[in-house]
């Protein structure tokens, strides 16, 4: 039962990306095209990744909701951007019945129980929920409805990848009304900082926050903003996106309400959401040629704990050490497993707690016993050493948060190295095959940025909303710009 | 800003549920047809179920997954029983994009991207959770999985009410894979009694704990455990299953392994599920004509204080007594919400909590701080009284567990009232437009069940696991019984 070893992934990071979610017991592809199967322990990371999040938005007042799977087609086509962006490669229910087939072969969709109108699986719910709020919004005083909702999506993607692009996929959307412009771009603004928190300090991902250009822009959005994220092989991948979407929906869906002042006015919205494409960003982020590199704020197994033992007696001994420890550990709420499965090899445990990521592993045998001593081993740096028992706890509590530091370090660092500026149409051609962010001055054109993609296949990630301001001239048409945006190859 | 009445249960039970549901805030219609929107203050009461019931099954050994919204249309046909139980009513996605309609309007169906093979939004997923199995499970040491997701499910069903049925639903579904018969029914036992402590504790639901007739047992289960709730107008309500599935699932998705000894063998299965069907049976336990009445283990609000003040000096000096009233209470993890707004009047206040079903609510003015006291008014009783400040912190606390024990022996007393035998086929006929359980002799043969419920509608609800053993004969055909079943007219 020894482990397969990953394709590394300076031979092909692409491979090595689907063999580690597969190996890590992460994600898999089911039987219906392009959508996946969330097992066990991608699941139970995700979970973490919700709850905490979750936490997040509940003390920005937000409160959970649900709103329909199915939304009505004409309803796709009210907002006129909208219907460009969504509604064209999504999933279209037209039945509601299925018969026995008269020739005896199993079922057959009923001809006779068509809908009337076609009813699309929501890609995302701005349509239905603006539909909604037409209802609960009367005065100033129903204002601010601040609501999220946890689902699935489908958008029938051609080319779909675990995690990172598949047709069915979970996330969180919220939907937010206000009675002002400035309340909604506030809010919009805000939740973007409540993303970026949460994958720098939880997910140990760094990211550049910063505004979509138009081109990139969420179909029936005034503004985008987005956390940006640098995988290893120097993609770019999109962490999380909020919308200040202006009166669109609220015009679309002719949502008003009466002011103080008792005068009409559209309402303003803003919706925001991330997905499981998250994983992906994790798994890519952190990971090495051994499996999955877990931050310990989201590891649902930060501490495995492996006697090695050849007779019951010693594991019996064995756990009269570690069972103290393991409760003491769990009393400072960390996460411990007591692996006393006899029926794998030490050495299979760990290579599979390796490619499972969990950050420390204690090996714990009868030399050990002897010595008042245990095995400690870090998954984000591959080293060990063997410590005394007495103090393990208090070690192990603040080893956890080293290692949290260190891979968040680690991928800043990654990323500070493949960030540069680049002031000439000849260098950035070479330069972004190359992979990173190119901080690069842009003329403001939608037309600019679609030759700049044309030519290198590099879009314009986002306008970074902090750092250097400094004007200077477009690379590719030398007219004039207000300041650097990163360009990258995207996932 | 007074609020309306409900229509009192006496006149209309049904009407005033419907009005029930939507006055206070726990869900509504939305523009597709039988799917509703669950409004935050609904799914708030949702999410608390969600988390303790989490809690238990992972208690349990369960972990959570997630599968395919889509199950290809074949997979419902693969088991013979299954098929006729759900492929029926359901929603076919035939087309996967839409086009810009060529005459303008709107969008329409492109023709040119029919399916293959048309796919089913998952009435259950017995079917796709199968064929995955297939591929994890190969030998014992494979086994038990034990798999549960939180999801929507979708079932076109004709005639939908808020949460009792409609089109699209939440539930959970747990799905697991064992080794033996007999540690698979086990498990299916195990989980219906985590149902029914769930529900007696936490929901304050009595319930019939029991096993289905074949005529109401799941489509592709050998045996179908329920729990059964009566409801305030004598109608019986399912909250809740586990079935034992035997090897069927394995068998139509060719799922085997290999013992110990080396042998082949089909995998033994359970699955398990409740969904927001529950929040019905919640509302129609224990609500009055003034409203909702919430167990305080499940209220998303315990304790509602609301100041009584007409000056802002007067907000300020009330707060600076029920602030600390208020922490303390927050510090026992009792949730409290002090309701500060000044564009209520008090009795406005009172109404709405009283119509959310607040457990507890506190009132306290300008002669309360004379005096030293507070208003302490009950939901379950609608009764007040006056309560000196001192020590009123370990009242409430108190008070929240005494309401929870009263709603639910009131529950209990109801049902007991309403439970009663019946041993001749004329009476029945009477008593069942009564409502409530009859407990009868029945001969054991689906025909009897199924003329008994052309006659009169009853169902069987249950064969009840305890209670009276003694045998007697059938009410409706005189052949010997080995025990009484529950008769009732149910949801």
């Amino acid at each position: 039962m020894a482990y397969q070893k990953l394709t590394p992934r300076s031979e092909n990071y692409s491979q090595w990306y689907n063999e580690l979610v597969v190996k890590a017991d992460l994600a898999e592809q089911s039987a219906v095209r392009g959508c996946m199967v969330i097992k066990p322990y991608g699941y139970a990371i995700w979970e973490r990744i919700q709850s905490d999040l979750d936490r997040r938005f509940k003390e920005q007042g937000v409160q959970n909701a649900y709103f329909p799977l199915l939304i009505p087609k004409s309803f796709l086509s009210r907002e006129a951007e909208h219907v460009e962006g969504f509604a064209k490669e999504c999933a279209v229910v037209t039945h509601h019945r299925l018969k026995n087939d008269p020739e005896g072969k199993g079922v057959v969709v009923d001809p006779e129980a068509r809908l009337e109108e076609e009813l699309i699986i929501r890609p995302t719910s701005e349509t239905i929920i603006w539909s909604t709020y037409k209802n609960w919004i009367t005065s100033y005083r129903d204002l601010p409805i601040l609501c999220n909702q946890w689902c699935n999506v489908m958008r029938w993607e051609m080319r779909t990848r675990l995690f990172l692009r598949t047709a069915e996929f979970l996330w969180q959307e919220g939907h937010t009304a206000h009675a002002t412009r400035e309340e909604a771009e506030d809010y919009a603004r805000k939740m973007l900082d409540v993303y970026a928190d949460f994958a720098e300090n939880v997910m140990a991902i760094p990211v550049l926050k910063g505004v979509k250009s138009p081109n990139e822009r969420f179909a029936g959005a005034l503004n985008t903003y987005c956390i940006e994220a640098m995988m290893q092989d120097g993609k770019a991948l999109q962490a999380g996106t909020s919308h200040f979407l202006g009166q669109n929906f609220a015009k679309s869906f002719d949502v008003t309400f009466l002011t103080k002042e008792n005068k009409a006015e559209y309402v303003w919205a803003t919706s925001w959401g991330v997905s499981t494409r998250l994983m992906g960003a994790l798994i890519m982020t952190h990971s090495d040629d051994n499996g999955l590199v877990l931050p310990p704020h989201l590891a649902p197994i930060q501490v495995a704990i492996v006697p090695i033992f050849k007779k019951a007696e010693q594991l019996d001994e064995i756990l009269s050490k570690i069972n103290p420890i393991a409760d003491q550990l769990k009393a400072l709420g960390i996460r411990v497993k007591v692996d006393t499965a006899d029926n794998m090899t030490p050495g299979f445990k760990f290579a599979e707690y390796e490619m499972r990521g969990v950050p420390v592993r204690l090996a714990i045998g009868a030399r050990d016993i002897e010595n008042g001593t245990i095995e400690v081993a870090r998954r984000d740096t591959l080293t060990k050493e063997t410590l005394p028992l007495e103090g393990i706890v208090e070690h192990v509590s603040q080893l956890l948060e080293d290692i949290q530091a260190n891979i968040f370090q680690k991928a800043l660092d990654f990323r500070t190295a493949n960030t540069r500026n680049c002031d000439s149409w000849e260098e950035f051609k070479e330069e972004i095959k190359k992979g990173g962010f190119l901080m690069c001055h842009w003329d403001g054109t939608p037309e600019t940025e679609e030759r700049i993609k044309e030519e290198t296949k590099a879009t314009i990630r986002c306008i970074p909303l902090a750092g250097d301001k400094t004007p200077g001239k477009c690379i590719y048409t030398g007219k004039p710009s207000t300041q650097r945006v990163a360009f990258a190859i995207a996932y």
